[in-house]
């Protein structure tokens, strides 16, 4: 059975991971046959906020403990990860992952990635071991694989030029579907930066779980 | 197209709805071509659990605010659900159903339902509109359709007993399958009260959702 690492920025689209594409990625890889461990940072979030009002609120919280949440306490630290246990490495997004896993919400393109984030990215694309992002965490993708990487996150042309001045190269994709960097065993799809409902994100989630199973 | 209102009793297993039961709910309304609006009630939680570690933490959360991170912030309180404007009502479980919509987890045979959760299930039960519980959210059943009413948690002989002295006929039942009473048009499936995977819980509630679709 392959093994797959899910990384999570927490819990909700505005502050951590997108719920929806959570639980929908860890839906395909268990239809998929295959099992997955959930890894997030423990840190503090960017922030904490309201899902109702859009406002901050305090106290903030903490990134692995909020993505228990999701994981139903099944959950490990990211520096836990061992890319050597697994076969495939797949990140949803949500606003966590370009406030909590790198700066990418903040500092645009002079985003860095969080320290164990790099580590562990690199870890999956230096063995070539297939991996998977979706939605925001795609800008993470250059800052891991270097220049000319291909990746989608949709068709936002600020975003999408954004992630071109990082490095990399961006396809522009609809929401049912995926771009393959077959070099690089990587596949990204634009989910809820495009989806207009979860049937949306799911068609476009079960493709990329589907590829970087394949490649794995 | 069919409207379904799903009430949500926050967010995490442990004090909330359960994430994977709702957005699994969510996908299948999606999937049977209908419609959804969630609804929480804005109460403080009866407790906030951590659930890395399993301990209560402080301060406490709202139920409604909590929940808007399950539906993308489009959720709205449960004060405003007027069960004329759906066709259907489905309740996913987690501890939240038997400690925030009743208090079932602190009183067992003693229990009492939220005043707004009393009144919305009684108005899609007293208008013999179909309705879908799941996991421990059918110890509301017996509250609300009174004696004689067919439910499942499942199969925790202790769990069931409380039911039955609530007034419910308990039914045993597999964690991919559902229960029907066909007179009051009322689905329950056991999800994770007895799940140990995603698929197990994805499979009795995707039966929920279509026997409840047909119903309404």
């Amino acid at each position: 059975m392959k093994k797959i690492a899910v990384i999570l920025a927490g819990c909700g689209v505005y502050d951590g991971a997108e719920i929806n594409e959570a639980v929908l990625t860890l839906l395909h890889i268990a239809k998929a046959g295959a099992s997955y461990q959930c890894f997030a940072p423990d840190i503090e979030q960017l922030h904490t906020i309201n899902h109702l009002n859009g406002e901050e609120m305090q106290p903030n919280r903490n990134v692995l403990v909020e993505a228990a949440r999701i994981a139903r306490g099944d959950i490990k630290a990211l520096s836990e990860l061992d890319a050597n246990d697994f076969d495939a490495l797949i990140v949803p997004g949500g606003f966590g992952a370009a406030k909590n896993l790198c700066d990418f919400a903040i500092n645009g393109t002079q985003a860095q990635l969080h320290a164990e984030m790099l580590r562990v990215g690199k870890a999956f694309a230096d063995t070539n071991k297939a991996a998977g992002y979706m939605c925001i965490a795609p800008a993470m993708i250059p800052l891991i694989y270097g220049n000319g990487v291909k990746a989608t996150i949709g068709n936002d042309v600020d975003t999408a030029d954004a992630l071109q001045k990082l490095g990399a190269q961006h396809i522009t994709c609809p929401v049912n579907d995926i771009v393959i960097d077959e070099q690089h065993k990587l596949v990204s799809t634009p989910a809820y930066m495009l989806a207009e409902s979860i049937l949306d994100a799911d068609a476009g989630i079960e493709k990329l779980v589907s590829a970087v199973l394949k490649m794995s």
